[in-house]
């Protein structure tokens, strides 16, 4: 059944009939060719430090196919953006769960993170001259891009604490901190940093001290110290780069949006992007699902007498996963909804719920796909242990599941706190008007026993 | 915000205007009407053995209510039958959702099981002279009626091991065996029984033995034996009844539909009750949220020197409750839609998935309320102690939880196990060539080290 | 296998030759005599008012053969009684274990809470007059007591909200305020209370605020206004009383050890309490566990066309039930041993490791049990719906699980974080030293590349 | 507190004073030298292909150490083996949890798998000639071995699925097959493997079917293809080897104990090596916790304007570590003592116990221990993420979780299901006979109406 026959019947009136096409495409072209390349991929980057020069041609060429199929910047969507294919983010949302099931297929689409996030960014807030030197070649998918803002030894779920000075000299920014997981780094084609820091540091308003620049990678002063790794994946060749900036330089027209504003950038840009993250956990789930049928189909696996498909332990991981990744894409779909109603903040609650609910789901549905697999599960002959790895970096990206259920616990006491108490003291209240009224007796249990004693 | 505002946004295009304002009628009536009631009921029934005669006068007081309101019957769907309100089984979950915060308003509502099962199979499958008989008095509310299948010393989860006989002796039926389970059967008012058993024992197709009967509650032979409690709770008036056939006799004309029809009466019967009870039980555990809300405001608990609310490990439970309640909704609402789109059997893994998830989530948001209460949670004195009792009974009732896992592993696995399998081997080999077409070479961990062996 | 040889091989040397022998007839006589007795019990109980009057002649029976045979009063420790049989805690933890299968076994051997935890406090505390007329007929069976802690409106977790005022008049004691979930004040044998409440409302000390007095149940003033319920179960004839004291008087030598030693004494006394609730727990499981291996081999049982005994999700329950089990008893046991190497203080953290465990585990196994039984689990007619509401007041009562997790918590933190972070940076440390000393380098991923950087 | 004081209460009846003087001594060791060690060992690994040749000094260095300090070759068990430092498994327990904290203590003190299980298996079956040739280099830790047992393509749990042939050609014999996840297989230091195989393809009994030979690494026609990877790790130098065996020719006596007998060795030899995994684990775990205190307390981190140590979920985390991982170490020394007791046969359920729960446990508190460290915790800065992924591997190794439920289920089962019907059976029995007996009306709820309707 084709992508666009499965949508949820309650998503369906969400979806044009273009998107239903498109959605078509990108799931033939991931199923056909991104999937089939991955191997080839993994085998072009090779060994030791060789991994890190060069990159993958298989990549150029799934790059063309995809372009020419018109499979393309999907992720740029309509109600905010003229430059893109004009899909909201529910539309796209859909693609994305494609695109989750390759290693390959989102770079192949140029709807890889962190570009697509810088994208949106420069779109949105860039100057002409930005955009011209930044977002066109991006958008070609002629270069690539970092997004610099995590720092180490600081608390990441809080953006208030960055540290990264950049000092405004008259004629120049100086930039002076640490970054880290700086991912793509580590790649040849990655041509530009967005690099957050605080330009105003003492600001009274924690949330305006902070700037976001538009830094040319080569830009002297910047220093790639080392890659970090990911459980044992380099992720080589784009990397999670840790970096230094000594003295970095660049011209005051670098600034997107203006001094102090890099957190209203921070906020609109991590909306959009963790609905993107999540759907493309959603597909690697399914795609772990169907290496789990394909392993309870295995005829040579026979214990205890007969197929791992006869064996309800195992046929209770399938019903479990199937119902967790339908809740989960409904949660996504729904916060994408209201993304497109009107923007991320509006769905603050919605999307919050998709950060936390979706990668813990995938994850425990791929970690049954491996314990399926046995010891072939954890090794490099199935796609499962890295995308275990990869997924568990959501649980803890742009903040830690924690801090966003404190958030999300928070506010729902503080929305609701005043209009709930007030309600059960009124229900109550009437409760005890109608035993009154009615004349009802409130018997307790054990009354006729205990009255007697008063 | 009134419940139309606060449809998810996803299942906005599924509701009606007309809808959307019942919904808010509704809504109202449970808060204003039926909530404060609901103490004022049970107080009415009294102790003892004189809990199982009368009937509390609230609920009485209340049905005027209702149905002066329009608030009445609202569960027959609109695609299906001609005698109900014309709404969608969307529309009316969401109402459903609604009347599950309180004891009293489905049945004010005369929306109340088994009621509403009973009333759509007479409805769709019964004669006129049936209809006549018991479907005009229970949609007026004036009887009650009961569904008579669970039987004891048999494996509930499979609906051929069902004993109880009926023989057709020509110009009656005869009737011997034994039900258990069966709800409503305590209540005075309680007139005709459901009563599923086997007229053709030995049909080869185990589907086609069972067959259905309309006998009124007071044919000779009938025998109640004794009521079942749930959990400490006897829920008189209406009560769980254990119930015996004794040489009862009813006429020929007492048949649904016909006899070997039995099963595919049950299968029309279970798809919308399933959504029915789902979307209850999420109203029950939104209540039960707003019980945890008002405890973690309650200025007079403040253990270890601050309130409840700022614990971590309670906002934590709020959050959690937030994202499964609103996952449950939406896997029960795209459930409707389907049923509303077709039938119950096209959406049968969807209502599978809200049969085994709503119940889950419902339990433990309730179980966590009842733990925020402390010791005052498990008595009378909050309605979370008796929701969840008889909650728990949900992932029993028309077979247990594991049951449908099983089916919905099973059939996941045979629908899609030759696609998976196929697809799977296909991209590997896709693979292969890739590798050979680009001739590039596929070096394995250490094959520098171990290729020197060979 | 009989109780004595089945004891975990880590504990066999802590139990003495006599101990083993008392467990097995204890064994015995709750196998064949209390909990064939419980339905008995249960019976002569009545229903109504009544139940709350007269208690029911059974227990009588029972009390007699389990004195008889010297199964009586084995609570009390050798370390720290003389009046008791001279077990420790393990060995009585042991039999206690067994005593928790049954209803009527823990009264009928007068090993019954509140008592056991009372008579403790009496022995331990109470002077020569206190122990002669209360001690003696609560150790030999022929009066009930109740210990009034718990009070409604205030964070029952932390003992120094107590509000319940007890005023030194010079002559005699004035008791005005509230307690609730007084556990055994509907018994017409309940003839005293331990009563916990503030002499010194104002001590800078909040720990010593608090006094015990020991009340006559009987004493004017004292309202039991009604009985609470567990679910839906009403517990009589002992029942949970909230009852008030308007200026109850009693003289001044009621107290127990002097005025501001109350929360002194309850520390003592909840500790053992804990590891009885603890082994009785473990013991509610084994027997759930027993009757879910008895359904699993109901041959009239066969779903899906196998007995349950072969269904692969319910044989992992009953392995998983297997490990729980065991797992609690030896953390419960190794609890009794340090408690009876010196006192429960000293076992502050494994008494608190026991006490949020083993209910936990407890729980889910009955609630599995219950499940295997469909919807004769939730009634009647098994012990297990019954025991399940029952053993979840344990994750409440004596302070929430909650609550002893924070404290566990905070207490592993603050008694380790100087040691561990000192450890961790001297092994850091170590670690550069061995760098420099060896010459190795530290060569960090992608290093050849991004060094050249450099 | 040194580790010798620090033993559970329960077990220090049955570790002796020279074990207590030497687990202080190994955990002095592992503090001191193996964990500063760990770095610079992974460093002297170096990058690339190089990884595979050589090994690091370090270790060596660390062997020197150990040796001298008389920390070596602690697992061979005191009742079975004269070779070794006679140790009971409990204590040689102790030291291994010591050990697992440690990425290099165990090669350092000898005690690394698979050698000790092939230790422990020529010391009990190898003839003189065997233990001169293979014992003696492997206990002086000049060689290292492996243990190939695991094949692909076929379900690992049940070991007569085993392919590997071995032919006895009258005076030598043939291997052909194939072996995977043969651990050790990469180091150069690796001289001889113990491998399975099936001499007695056709015999009737399943598990006399195999036998197991000591094969020279370096034997013609063994060709070691590549290394298998443990998400992104490859654990060079040692390694996990894929391996065939083509036409490889061994001499009659290399074989263990005789011909079919290879299910016997391999049974004793599974167990022991599960609990000194398990311990290992244990230590393992009780490293994250350290790391995750340490992080707790780490000043730089205050999230919402509070330390990470005032964060109640993380506290709550800190106190489920601390009680999971106490009973998980109760399990495994409990079922150590039983192995001590008489042999692993004796201890297969307790065995079964720790195998399943251990792992568990560990893996929870390390992907907690992460989380608390954020993008920090999944790479190469702490040695969280590794021990993970190396932690995971113990839920499939030796057969996954699921089989071993099932076993352990299917076993308590058997063992116990005649007698517990029978128990219930005749406790209903009685029961009935009570109420006869003493003229108990059995009074069903609501028995007085529903009675006078008979």
């Amino acid at each position: 059944m084709p992508a666009s026959q499965d949508i949820p019947p309650i998503a369906v009136p969400f979806v044009s009939e273009r998107a239903k096409q498109l959605l078509d495409k990108v799931e033939k072209f991931v199923d056909e060719e991104a999937i089939p390349a991955d191997p080839v991929y993994s085998a072009q980057i090779g060994s030791g430090e060789s991994r890190w020069h060069g990159h993958p041609s298989i990549l150029d060429d799934l790059k063309k196919k995809a372009r020419a199929a018109g499979i393309w910047n999907m992720f740029l969507p309509k109600n905010h953006f003229k430059e893109g294919p004009q899909f909201t983010n529910v539309e796209y949302g859909l693609m994305a769960e494609q695109l989750g099931k390759s290693i390959t297929a989102s770079e192949a689409c140029n709807c890889a993170a962190p570009d697509t996030g810088n994208m949106e960014v420069i779109a949105r807030y860039g100057t002409a001259a930005q955009k011209e030197k930044w977002l066109k070649p991006l958008m070609a998918g002629e270069i690539r891009s970092g997004f610099l803002m995590t720092e180490p030894d600081i608390a990441s779920s809080d953006g208030s604490n960055i540290k990264l000075r950049i000092e405004n000299k008259g004629d120049h920014y100086l930039l002076n901190g640490q970054k880290w997981w700086s991912s793509g780094a580590g790649d040849d084609r990655c041509k530009v940093f967005i690099v957050m820091g605080k330009t105003n540091p003492n600001h009274p308003n924690k949330f305006e001290q902070q700037s976001m620049l538009l830094v040319p990678a080569d830009t002297p002063g910047i220093i790639v110290h080392r890659m970090l790794s990911v459980y044992g994946y380099d992720d080589a060749p784009h990397g999670h780069g840790h970096i230094s900036f000594q003295n970095v330089k660049v011209p005051l027209d670098s600034i997107l949006l203006g001094e102090g504003r890099g957190n209203e950038i921070m906020q609109g840009r991590l909306g959009p992007g963790r609905i993107h993250h999540a759907m493309r956990a959603i597909g690697a789930a399914e795609r772990a699902l169907e290496w789990m049928i394909n392993r309870l189909n295995d005829e040579r696996k026979i214990p205890f007498g007969k197929p791992l498909r006869e064996h309800g332990v195992l046929l209770e991981w399938v019903a479990k996963a199937r119902i967790e990744i339908d809740a989960s894409r409904l949660i996504v779909l729904n916060a994408a909804i209201k993304v497109d109603q009107k923007d991320a903040k509006f769905a603050l609650k919605e999307i919050a719920e998709a950060k936390v609910k979706v990668p813990q789901v995938a994850l425990e549905v791929i970690d049954r796909a491996i314990q399926v697999h046995g010891a072939m599960g954890v090794c490099q002959d199935t796609p499962l242990a890295s995308m275990w790895a990869h997924l568990r970096t959501l649980r803890i990206a742009d903040g830690p599941d924690e801090a966003h259920l404190q958030q999300l616990g928070k506010r729902e006491n503080k929305q609701r706190a005043a209009d709930v108490t007030a309600r059960i003291a009124r229900q109550q209240g009437k409760t005890e008007q109608l035993f009154r009224q009615l004349g009802v007796e409130k018997k307790e249990l054990g009354a006729e026993k205990f009255k007697a004693k008063l």
